[in-house]
């Protein structure tokens, strides 16, 4: 059922890759709420991926870009204001990608060319991305701006490497740009810091079921699905939210907040069962 | 224009006293957003408060009870559940008072009985709330509880005085409450940290005015007003933000995220101007 | 070996029972660096525990006192003041209790008139503490006072029930007086959150056991023991951390830090054993 | 007078250049502590700096270094061990840079060149120096690591420009090889949050004067010196921290803590003086 929250607005949605993707349920929930979007993601994700009929069902167009490229970055903002009629609401930044974790570099052995395309991709791009908006007055007053982080940015999780590193960045241009874009046109920008998802992104990484499981038992609610992270999306792009800005908000079903659940603490004392005695106690060694 | 957001939902606003109040406003919103709900104040607050003319206008009870008082609050819930024909889906806790503020005693000499009455009424209620409810099974399966706080909680301003400690137990439990409720029902509890308001309470703290100015300054976006924290208050009862929960979420302009503005240092700065020498240095002493 | 850090310093230690405690091994390390002191617990605990022993061992006096009591905190720093030969240079309150925990009151069954003891004893006992020395004019000119804490205060573990909130109270009031204490006299106020520790209190926490080795597991250092928690409360009273206040300090060898390391996650994978298929794959249900 | 806290232990001071720095007083006092130790600073500050001269004060040896290019800070490793006569067990990281903020470029017409330098020099030389000993195997076990960080990276001060950012990285690879260094060898890694500071540095960023005097006033016992500074790197750095890692740690009188403080609206409410009507209130407009 729709709101229309996002009734006469223009949006641009950065990263959707297939219907895993949380671009994507953020475009397809944002047409549902009555905004005119435009899509894009880099050419070859554009090519390899179903992003052009996602485009064909929301009847929207798809901006092939690179996202670290200043003038692919302008031509996205020019386009997509002559595309939907006037400047842009709001805009989703659904990008992240180390090169070193494809690689297998672990974060002790980092190649820092791999490093530099890392931060690049994962966080600078989002600073190019607003600057190039600002240049070139793309956001209208009271625009919403997101991007999608993770607690990894505050607290380290193992094979997560220079991802959190850039993570950590990705929060701080959050809060250095919402300040600056704030002051000037009241334009809020925030990043959500998702539970793990099971994206194709998020499937790559190491350790990952394993860890999608202590995460769905520490929180309280369960991990947060793609879906329900969408919705969120809706209601930071959305009039509701118009003084939340420069911060980190976490979507995550109370994990970020946990320190140890029965149900975590259950299942984690269920590896012992061998190495307990008669009374219960681990018996170590 | 509403979004019916709130549709089919029934909810209690605890706190609303007169239309400055904070509570006031989320309680007009709730219903424009097409909820159905009880109000609730002290007996005093209610003969004393516009709280009464606020039902009329909305076509709602009013509950006069103590939020500190077991009994009362029981009745409170029983009663919500009957008018309204079923469990409760949103709480709205906007309760705080410290007399140790309102009699002038100083930080440094607080009488204790005073200091049991301000956790009593400011954090203690909220886990009271709680408490009743879940043993009456009267909030719904998903079901959504705020309270409001303020960044007092992490960061001391001189004149809030106990108020602070209060704040910071009140969040703990939303953590702690937020927890077990999540598992159990998957209610979320969550607190928003709101601006300096100029609400009746707001204006009875010490130095208000200045705070209020220089926070405003600070904020990129300047001070939240009590209508905008009713929108974020909608948005956090509705369906959208079902995996939000054991959360502190700041709702001030950007306030929260801010070391220094440009204008609260020029502000600032403007203070010295009778201590500055030819080259704008400022002379001490 | 010493280092004579606290030489010429005079302190007063809250809340040593026996030689598990941490405020046992703080005794202990302050006299090896030289620093006069004298020990405190109330008058059970005087005479259940070994704290006498303790006195003797350290050629120091037992003051028992109720630290929820206002004239027995004044007897106390009056005492101490008498016995060191001036005002008191650091502080330690290591005290904490719930009754709620002891009763096997879940944090949904609360007893309101336990709570409030769980209140008075952890974390408001800190605040007339602080309030008595500083109208007694107790602690001197730079000064420093620590409590002890721990993560609860900011993230939920199940079991650890009202004291989670206590804590939170404990840290908020750390703050709130380290301002004025600090403005007026340059007494810092800090508390030490410390990895959960094998204490007489400690091991009656519900799951102790377990959670200890998952605290463990996470810490890349390990949890931090209590004598090495005794050697970071002797720099914090020391005068190489004269502008410290304010801070919760973490002492538990990184947990705080961590979302999830690849110890505890082998370890937790390990429950998984007998749910996996031939590939590894974790099966459900 | 010196507690000979670091007898026996060998370190390495990266970025003295003048007796302004944070890193001077850190070299100081670690050889007055006892410790053995080189110095280490890029060829051009070595022959601009004074930091020859502090070489010879300490009877130390100087190592010209560019601690972005992993050859040179391979050989500052083998050069320290082979002077020193064995592993590291201390290292300080005073290092930052923004030609950003050099040339001027305000953070919403950023350079991404310049960023890259700075991200470069302020931030990835961390990760570089601590994958470069930790290859080399050069960090003694249980040693510490710490660099110099600044409040901006959690909060927005105007001017600070791309800095914030980096400092924001540079906090998140202290936590995310604090993990590894640590459970492999015990290696602590922690960042040192200090008061704005009146180095060479520090007076080159805008409004610096008035932000000094802001921030002197918000905290309790005021801004934190170089050479308080250089205290707590020192039980930073010595055997009592041992368990201490992966934190963020604020030395800075409190000001991390402060929302306002009395002293710091006072002054502020100077500024608006002329502004005031007869009952004091302010008059705006």
């Amino acid at each position: 059922m729709s709101h229309h929250l996002l009734k006469g607005k223009r949006g641009i949605i950065f990263g959707a890759l297939n219907n895993l993707s949380i671009a994507w349920k953020v475009a397809e929930k944002a047409v549902e709420e009555s905004a005119n979007i435009t899509l894009t993601n880099t050419p070859v994700a554009v090519r390899m991926g179903d992003v052009s009929q996602l485009g064909e069902q929301l009847n929207c167009e798809v901006i092939p870009a690179d996202a670290t490229d200043l003038e692919d970055l302008e031509m996205v903002f020019a386009k997509s204001m002559e595309i939907l009629g006037g400047p842009i609401d709001f805009v989703l930044h659904s990008i992240g990608m180390s090169p070193n974790v494809r690689k297998k570099r672990p974060y002790d052995d980092l190649d820092y060319n791999l490093l530099n395309q890392t931060l690049d991709i994962s966080a600078v791009s989002f600073h190019k991305m607003i600057q190039t908006a600002k240049k070139m007055d793309a956001i209208s007053e009271g625009g919403s701006i997101i991007a999608l982080s993770y607690v990894a940015a505050q607290r380290t999780l193992f094979g997560y490497n220079d991802m959190a590193d850039a993570k950590a960045m990705l929060e701080s241009i959050a809060r250095s740009f919402g300040y600056i874009y704030g002051r000037e046109k009241n334009v809020r920008i925030n990043t959500i810091s998702q539970s793990p998802t099971m994206t194709t992104a998020g499937s790559g990484i190491k350790g990952f079921d394993g860890l999608m499981d202590f995460s769905n038992r520490m929180a309280p609610l369960g991990n947060a699905t793609a879906d329900e992270c969408a919705d969120y999306c809706i209601v930071m792009f959305s009039d509701l939210t118009k003084k939340v800005t420069m911060q980190n908000l976490f979507h995550d079903g109370g994990f970020s907040s946990m320190g140890m659940s029965l149900r975590a603490m259950d299942q984690y004392n269920k590896s012992f069962d061998q190495y307990r005695d008669e009374q219960g106690k681990i018996v170590y060694g």
